[in-house]
């Protein structure tokens, strides 16, 4: 009969979960995961006329600032547009500083086409307008175009340096040190290359910051059971949106020269600075004022990235790395590993230049980029303000300063009788509760869990970027989420 | 003294040669190697205004069609220009088929942005547009937006499907069938897995077709060391250029599916078809006209990609995979992989959308559109009689018809005394001929032992994409370059 046909035929197949690549099916990815998927089903529902608790679903998940209104800045489009058609090369209505940058683009292509593929490493010109920029922000401090490496977002370069970094097996196993919580692309990564990840927890207490003592821990505990080579710190934090302090990074870089570890700098966030007194300091111009002895030897690599800043081009896949210190056979290493790709998406690549080499004074778009770049970076802090102010109005809601990146990370107390349900649905206590308010208020925002938290404490992410009475109305849904919760559970 | 001082620093260092990741250093990719590195080289001599034997370099080693001088797609890059900069769709210079493309773009993309994230597996309405054109061209058989994942180019989609694959340790360790000669993109990628490569080789008297005795052969003795799960089939091939017939598709799928394999047919040449008698048949039409025992069951996937056909549109990184038959579970882990890096360059799906949903009779750009892609695809016709035409005069030089893809794979004979120089340079025979038609005649191509090839025979690859004039001259400069290089080492 048909169904013992069915069951023959799903047991013919080759690639079953049973047979795949367990590191992949062991990977864990939350910023995209079940709470997301049942967000667009909701949203799908909705638009169908099932009647819900709420009219539409906000995804207060991810970092995705344009799926959010913000607008796009109008000269990099402009000159996008350009690269892709250059017969606006002739239309008057361009600005000539978006034409003059797209005609330096174009003619660092093969063909003066965005359509051909660019160097591995990415277009030389590019490249050198990234290390200008770098000098210019770390006042002065030299960068070589060399040492630049376009990437695909940022996430394709921290992928490709893990798996640079990844050697040994059991005891000699490569460990790679992550903050807790962190962002799950790191940890994601770390099991699909069978690296050793090693935990080291952000101090929740003073602000999420790092601390030495807790490094030194993970560090000692993990030598018994693997071999830890690099250490990645998030700055500004992600999930936790902390500013460090040019300190902290200064003790970072001696405990991580000392121990003998890889630095990993993750600075997407470097534009995104909104807390009282905080300010961004590169782990590269630290290390350069740490003297030789630091800055001659110690390797660092930064990652950066047009997804977010002030432009949120996430859909361009737009990044950089700069690699200090590498020695000079793994960077062909690298430069080879990234030719099995042939180049990252030359679009991106565009963007990466006109982000970095921005209009200047006295150039036409100028006045109006400056206006734009301004007024998106004034709502933010705006935004965080906001929502640390409104969170912290919540009994069992806690919320530290959101002094950067795009996040909040507020502690939150679920009742027992709630933990006791989650338990009986084989679920964690932080997605019932997430997964509750996605249903009920229709906001999805991603637990603590898949970020990584202390055992006891349950957090959630969620986005400052929605527009300013947008996020209010956001914010008062949760608060009344949150009271109606713990009403209901205790 | 300051010498030891730099090997102590030297030896400093975290990240080593010998302390990397051993499978990146053992992966080749000889399309990208010394050979092109060395290309670059000259022509920076030449720019500095060095003496040559030659005016220019003429890179011939790699299918990047916008870089010889192709010319994009009016249309497409119409339509791309207004997704960057929307304002466009106001200008009524710009053709209103365009504008609509355009437009749907960019009412998929999350606040109507480019710059959004999209769905990890790609936008739907793309996904439903490739749907729509693979019906179109498998007349009729029914494809799923569900089973188009888009990708970051082909080659992403390929290495994401054989990480999937790749599972057990010693014995039982996956092994993946490929073809030899091949691109080496495909070796490269199982190095980095660890999986291992089972090699069948192409039958380059019967040009270069696959043969399924072949096949069995590779098959029956990779079992003694290996599990065989997939079998890579790459039609019209590169660098080999062969199409396969209908019945040959038909003999490999009776093959894989009696083998038990998992299929991947990398298509993405499907448009690159030339040889006399010669036509495209997708995998997929030829698994459903062998009716459901076939159709039903048996596990495929077709890869393909906006970076060749007529637009070779390289640098956008456009491409999708069609997975049929795959195991739902199976699917959902594939998702998640993708998830991780968050979605492809959405310019690149834009590109993609575009391309498999051109202008339609009536259309206002339709007339320009067919004018534009007949030219290119009749010049490529064109250029690949002219190649194998003229090599084929040549004595020590055979050069099998260029039926399809974008590239010559002709034989070579080297001279003994040109062997044995070779072998005391440490070079490989056709790597050393390869390296002298660079440096005498300024034409960079590739070494066929970069992709592979029978012991004791000699090939390169070279495109066949340069403008028709420049081509003639390039195929003249091979020629005298191997008459003298015969005559050196007789």
């Amino acid at each position: 009969n048909s169904t013992s046909h069915i069951i023959l035929v799903a047991r013919a197949k080759v690639l079953t979960i049973d047979t795949m690549n367990p590191t992949v099916k062991n990977a864990k990815y939350a910023v995209r995961g079940p709470i997301v998927a049942r967000a667009a089903e909701l949203e799908r529902e909705l638009n169908e006329g099932m009647k819900k608790p709420f009219d539409e679903v906000i995804k207060a998940n991810i970092g995705d600032a344009h799926a959010m209104g913000q607008q796009p800045i109008t000269f990099f489009r402009q000159a996008l547009a350009i690269c892709s058609y250059p017969e606006l090369l002739n239309d008057s209505t361009f600005p000539e500083d978006a034409k003059s940058r797209a005609y330096r683009i174009l003619q660092s292509c093969g063909g003066n086409s965005m359509g051909s593929y660019s160097a591995s490493q990415g277009i030389d010109s590019v490249r050198q307008d990234v290390a200008r920029y770098i000098e210019r922000r770390d006042g002065g401090v030299p960068s070589d175009p060399d040492n630049i490496f376009l990437t695909t977002g940022a996430c394709d370069g921290i992928m490709t340096m893990l798996k640079l970094l990844v050697c040994g097996e059991g005891p000699t196993r490569t460990g790679i040190m992550i903050p807790i919580p962190h962002y799950p692309m790191y940890s994601a990564t770390l099991v699909e290359l069978a690296a050793v990840q090693v935990n080291y927890y952000l101090n929740e207490e003073k602000c999420w910051s790092v601390d030495i003592s807790e490094l030194k821990r993970a560090l000692d505990e993990a030598r018994h059971y693997c071999n830890p080579r690099a250490l990645c710190i998030v700055n500004p934090g992600n999930p936790t949106s902390q500013v460090e302090t040019r300190q902290c990074i200064e003790d970072v870089i001696r405990f991580a020269a000392k121990e003998r570890l890889f630095l990993m700098a993750d600075e997407v966030y470097q534009d995104n600075v909104y807390g009282h007194g905080c300010r961004f300091h590169s782990f590269k111009t630290v290390l350069f004022e740490m003297g030789p002895e630091y800055s001659n030897t110690m390797e660092l690599v930064s990652f950066h990235s047009t997804s977010k800043g002030y432009m949120g081009e996430c859909g361009f896949r737009g990044g950089y790395m700069e690699v200090i210190n590498m020695d000079d056979e793994v960077k062909a290493e690298l430069t080879k590993l990234l030719s099995v790709r042939l180049c990252s998406p030359v679009p991106g690549q565009a963007l990466v230049d006109l982000v970095f080499n921005p209009p200047q004074p006295g150039e036409p778009s100028y006045d109006n980029f400056i206006k734009e770049r301004t007024a998106i970076l004034s709502a933010l802090e705006e935004k965080a303000k906001l929502t640390e102010q409104v969170l912290n109005t919540v009994p069992g809601i806690s919320c530290n300063p959101v002094q950067g990146a795009m996040f909040c990370f507020p502690r939150i107390t679920i009742p027992e009788k709630a933990m006791i349900e989650a338990t009986e649905q084989g679920q964690q206590p932080d997605v019932f509760y997430c997964m509750k308010m996605l249903e009920e208020a229709g906001i999805c925002v991603i637990p603590g869990s898949g970020f990584g938290q202390k055992e006891g404490t349950y957090h959630f992410r969620m986005t400052i970027l929605p527009p300013i009475d947008k996020l209010q109305i956001l914010l008062n849904k949760v608060k009344e989420f949150h009271q109606k919760f713990t009403q209901k559970y205790s």
